[in-house]
């Protein structure tokens, strides 16, 4: 079973690195950017069949690991 | 308008950034996890209702900033 995780900066707090590529795309061109938010995307191949102990799974992988719980948000899709 | 870009590594390079969290995956007792790919994902909010442009517009970001298409490869969507 294939597991894909979207983690993303929480909407309150300040991105950094987005604010810096928004600066980088200004400065080559790109003025219509008005924000930029940057996260991770993780791709899990899990080794199981099991829809719902797989969601359970990752759900504990995503706030022991994968998302810093405290800024960050996280989604996943199972497929 | 919103657009979403996910920059993965290619298959055939090594990831090692995966490779280390999926052996702290397995230290945290997630043996099931066979295969950790990470890569970034970006929400760009883009001044332009033209989504002609803005595909094309999004293609040279990727190209010139966004990914390193030597190594990585990228995909969008644009809402």
């Amino acid at each position: 079973m294939k597991a894909t995780v979207y983690v993303t900066i929480k909407e309150n707090v300040l991105d950094p690195k987005g604010s810096a590529v928004q600066g980088a795309l200004h400065s080559l061109g790109f003025d219509e950017v008005s924000k930029v938010r940057i996260g991770k995307y993780l791709e899990l191949d899990l080794d199981t069949n099991d829809r719902a102990a797989a969601e359970i799974r990752i759900k504990e992988m995503c706030e022991l690991l994968l998302a810093n719980t405290v800024i960050e948000d996280y989604r996943y899709e199972l497929a």
